[in-house]
Formats: structure tokens, C-alpha cells, sequence
């Protein structure tokens, strides 16, 4: 494991406020576990409001909160007055997402200056056994001039 | 364009009733507009309730309009008796999601037997005007044996 | 198709000098041909030294080509104190590389101030006809603080 | 770390004589170094005939090595009777491919019975050092009918 110093000592603080700003957070039930630096854990309980047409939860919902581990992983490390972006990512779908609760890590492989690197991984717990069910590389970027973007 | 002859001369009910089928589109307020050969288009009125921290509409679910778009003109080309299921996708995120409707257009670009490549792109709609906010690069998997998943 | 202006009148020449500085472009014995203003080709004579176990050109190979006719395409909306790199990208492989020639075409989808967005396509040529056999998606860098790079 | 249980004890001597007939392996000056169960690495000597504009191994060459330690990767926990083709991967470049040496590893993180996702990773070496200059997210796929297909 790639251990991080955060430049803003705040960084968790950041992280929890931003997630509190995402409102689809809200509307699909996803939760922040933890925030360490440059590692986010999202949980999300399975739902069938959030299923396509065999019952798993759809791979786009499982991106989103994949996406947001990353990028929240990526924003722990940005400076205190930085705004982050999705440039993209790409995911490989391993297995159904079936079970009980869907578990996104995010984790930094390499934060550059503008753009930050990340891996993250999602697990379906079922009967308290985590399965890795999809797999993401991510580029986020670090937004400096803020054009107006909090957090 | 490639003009795609479809082994199934009810590919669109096929498509449309698979589409009833995934709850989250309901959840997220998404709608199946066009289903021709090799082509689906899904359009999402921006709603509040899916924004990220900036309020613009999440990445994620972006993607999810975008891979069902991709995953459906996949599954109008397959046989009758096949399920459609997703293996990867890349997007690149272009421009903020902002607007009155987005809207995700799904092509074919080669069928194979058992898997077919497509590319998708989102449009954001204000005033009427059409803006390109992101591009997706899909694989999509032919089930043919179908382990009990249906459509 | 997207009409792009150069802000460097002198995008081809530029294009093309630094193509000339890419030793690996005369080791597998690439040539340039097309520099149109957001749009560049690269072609490359099927080679036995450039394949791999089942006698078809090397994926590798075939991504080596895309990614300058991209990364090119690119570099010629981009000013001409700028230099390019390549972020990252994804390519399907969708035939074997086998035929005459492979025709690389890199197109720029959106050019951003710091961040370009392309797709690029590789043909096969054999007795005449061209086959689509990959496809790429990619995120490419303009450098302006040049950091002693040139081009 | 994932254990693998190759279901042909042959693998190695199967994945040795496979690399053999790259011949653009030989072209670039790859060797091919370790090959376990699931993970396999390659290794570039560092040369002047592979370099892009600036100096540094091409994106293209890198991917080259890094595709093949997936592949074999992959190959390693196929059956005897299987061949092995990429379908697509995704590589983000995270630092110049500059050094002495570059050693790419690829590693399976699902083997499927049609289709097996691995990571790859790429190291340069200079004066002794190990630093991550790529990473790679693919998905390979196990060829059965053969279609005359060898390794």
C-alpha cells in the first residue's frame, strides 16, 4: 500500500461535506464509511429500485459509487480550496451485484499535480462474504481556478 | 453508419419490455425513445435528485443512461432466446451535465457472436440545443445459455 | 464531422517534424500521411517482425500507430509553444490484424484548454479493402510549461 | 494476493513456447522473465529505436509489453487445448517511460471460462529503482474452437 500526507489537514471534514452536497447519494442510499488519505469507502444497501431487467443492481449505479470513492479518494489529497472532476474511468464488470450491501474502495495509485490516478474496487456482501464484483481505473482532475466549483 | 439487419423481426418489443423491467430507470425517471437496429436512444429529464456536489448531474448516472443505451442496441441485433449482459465500459466526461434533458444514444459499431462492441454519446439539451458531455466505449456479452436470466 | 481551426497556422509542419523525432516510427516502419487540423493518419505495411503468436499484428503495434495518429490529431489544434502527452486510453481489438497495410485515423472529439479528447480507428487493407480491426478512445495532455519538452 | 491453480501443469513450457512466437518481441528486444500462475512479467531493455518525440519508450511499446504480461497472465491458467486473444484494455501512463530497463507485470484478477480480466503495471528501473510508469485494466478472452488458432 502507497501511503499519503494530505496538504489539508481538513481533508476528512472536505470529503464528508462535498459527499453531503451529492444528492443522488440520497436517492440511490448510499452511505460514506470511511475517509482516510487517499482511501474512500462508499457503502450502498442493495435495493430493487436500483435493479435492470435480471435483478442485479444496474452496472451504472455500481459506477456511481465507484466513481465517487475514486474521486473522493483523489479529493482527500487536493489542496484545501481545489474542486474535483471525473475526466473519466473505465470498469470491468466481474459478477452479478447480488446480496446485501455493495462496498466501492477508492484508493490514489499516483496524485499528480492536475490529474490524480485512482483504482477502485466494489464487493456485494452476502451472508457477511465480501465477492469483488467490479473493478475501475479513474482519472480525476485537481480544479484549481475553481471557475466557481465548491468542493 | 452500418446498417444492421436484426435476427429477431421483434427486436423492439424484445428491447422495450427488457427496459420495463429495470426498475432503476423508473427510480432515476429515464425513458426509451427510439429503438431502431443497432441504435437506442434513452432520454433523462436533469432532476436535482441525481446531481453531484457542483449540481451537475452525476457521472454515474450518466453512465447508467449510456450503458443501457449501448447494452439495448447490442441486444436488438442478438437472437430471440439471448441475455445481454456488460462487461466493461470507458467514458470520458466532456462537459458538465447540465440542462433540461440528456439524452444517450447506444450504436453498434461490430456484432460478434459473443461479444459486441458499441459507442455511445451523451447529449445535454438546453434551449434546445444539443451539447456533447460524454463518450462511452462499451463490450457487451451474448448469454446464450441463459442461467436462467431472462432478456 | 466536427470542423476544427488551428491556432497554429503551421500545424502540419509542426505535426510532422515531431513525427520524424519518433525513432519508433521508423523501427516498425510507420509512415505519416494525412495532417488535417484535428485529424491525422498514420499508416504502417503489415510486417512478419511485428506479429504475435498467431502470425496477426501485435495489439500493441496496432495501439502504437492509433495513439500518435490521436495524440497528433491533438497536437494540431494546440499552440505552437505546446507540447502533447498521452493521458491514457482504451482500444477493443475487433479482427485480427492481418492484410497489407493498417490504416490508423485519429480524430479529435473535443479539444479542451488542458485536456483533448479523441477516437481513433484502424483499417486493414488487403486486396483493396479496408476492415475496421480497432478502436480507441483516448485523453491526451497539452504541456505549456513545456518542462524542457519539445513537441 | 490471489492464488490460481492452473488446470494445465504444462503452463509454463505452453505460455514459453507461445512468447516464442511473437516476433515482435524479438523486434523490440522483450524478454520474457517470470511466469507463474496467473502472473507473469516481461522485460524491455530501454532503447533509442523505441523512443517517441521526447525521448521516452513510446506509449505503444510499453502498452506492447504490458499487453502480452496480461495475456500470458491469462494464458498461464487456460486449459492446454485454449487460445488466447485481447479484446480491449484500458492504460493510463502516470510517468516518462525513461530508465534502463522497463519490467511489466500482468496479474489475473478474474479468470472466467469465456473471458478473464487482468491488471497490468509497468515499472522503469534507473540505478536500481523501481517507479510506476503505467497501469493497465484489460480483458482477455479464451479462444476453444481454436479456428486454427495455435497458443
Amino acid at each position: 500500500m502507497i501511503s499519503h500526507t494530505p496538504p489539508d489537514p481538513h481533508f476528512e471534514t472536505r470529503v464528508r461535506a462535498s459527499f453531503a452536497r451529492q444528492k443522488v447519494m440520497g436517492t440511490i442510499g448510499a452511505r460514506l464509511s470511511s475517509v482516510l488519505p487517499g482511501e474512500v469507502t462508499i457503502e450502498l444497501p442493495v435495493q430493487e429500485s436500483l435493479t435492470q431487467q435480471h435483478g442485479f443492481v444496474h452496472a451504472g449505479i455500481v459506477t456511481t459509487i465507484v466513481d465517487s470513492a475514486c474521486g473522493y479518494a483523489a479529493f482527500s489529497l487536493m489542496p484545501a480550496d481545489a474542486a474535483v472532476l471525473t475526466v473519466e474511468y473505465k470498469v470491468n464488470f466481474l459478477s452479478p451485484a447480488v446480496g446485501d450491501v455493495l462496498i466501492a474502495r477508492g484508493r490514489v495509485t499516483k496524485a499528480g499535480r492536475t490529474l490524480t490516478i485512482c483504482s477502485g474496487d466494489v464487493f456485494a456482501v452476502a451472508e457477511g462474504r465480501e465477492k469483488l464484483i467490479a473493478t475501475m481505473l479513474a482519472t480525476i482532475m485537481t480544479i484549481r481556478e475553481r471557475m466557481g466549483l465548491e468542493g
